[in-house]
């Protein structure tokens, strides 16, 4: 590679980097541990991938844990465009939805496209098999990025449960059959604390 | 592994992570790259992370960048107890005092010993061999500990460099003898930009 073509590289993964920074400026419907401020998507990012680290040993054998993490660093970088959609927003239906779908796809082909073609084609797959949610490693890391902000609910006096009114019968549906999919032992430990705390 | 063994390991790993939450309130002296607020260290970890994947070709050969990943997502947990030490602070001499060291493996003590011993000693070894800056991993990690709070710098108008009167020479010393230890294309493309912002 000549000295102006990595010149060249360079600015493209600058360009990438300085636009993710952005995601420290969007806000989750979760706080901290501490109750004391809503979490942004950056740390909440930083969070997972400690969580992948920690909490390996709750993986199928067959996830490759320094994959997940990787992903869980990338999942949440279209939320520079389209914002973070609360799980328990709009009756539980507003995460899945076709234009939610649309919008974030659109946003990946604008924030990975600012990045070198390689790296682009890299980080953009990895994007699309955490959203497929197939691969094992995708399964696990969805799990983590479900039972994180279970944690935070539970520590800091059940947070967004009260806020949007979600019954115990609601969060088994929509995150606990999820978590239960990638790390089913983790999610009985889990659930057994959700339960006290839904049913004191 | 009983069940009831899983249960304590489950607790301890937790306990860990709940820990960790506190590192989004550590508050570094460096802004976003959009200068609104202050940066914690939380968020930060997260774009170091991020830092090593996208400038993955800017290391050396031998150096492994899922290590490199990982140690970074760990590198700042001291600072829960300890706070961050700005690089150029006291003249820019407060950052490796021996005070600083020692309070920071008492942080690494308590904070690492909330996990199972076996990741107790996993982790712990990570944070060590950053601190010692010697292995081609620890010394990539350290090169972007230091890049990114230039970039941000750069893109916001000065940052720290106006609040300490930091001078071109000074950043030199302080910081891009580090970098190019262990990115040495990198700090040239960088410092360029360093001195156009410096004399104009
Ligand atoms: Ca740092």
């Amino acid at each position: 590679m000549t000295a102006s073509e990595t010149d060249d590289r360079l600015s493209a993964q600058f360009a990438f980097l300085n636009e993710a920074d952005r995601l420290k400026s969007v806000l989750r419907a979760t706080t901290l541990v501490d109750g004391s401020r809503r979490e942004n998507s950056g740390e909440h990012s930083w969070h997972l991938a400690l969580y992948a680290m920690t909490l390996a040993d709750q993986a199928d054998p067959a996830v490759k844990i320094d994959r997940v993490i990787r992903m869980l660093l990338l999942h949440d970088l279209v939320e520079i465009d389209v914002g973070d959609v609360p799980i328990h927003s709009k009756g539980g239906t507003a995460h899945g939805s076709t234009d939610t779908q649309e919008a974030e796809a659109k946003a990946a082909d604008r924030i990975f496209g600012l990045l070198p073609p390689d790296l682009a084609a890299e980080f953009r797959a990895l994007w699309d098999e955490f959203e497929a949610a197939e691969t094992p490693d995708a399964l696990f890391a969805k799990s983590l990025d479900r039972v994180q902000p279970v944690m935070a609910n539970l520590m800091s006096g059940g947070g967004t449960w009260v806020e949007y009114e979600v019954t115990s019968e609601q969060l088994d549906q929509r995150v606990g059959s999820k978590i239960a999919k990638g790390a089913p032992r983790l999610w009985d430990w889990v659930r057994a604390k959700t339960r006290a705390w839904f049913e004191p």
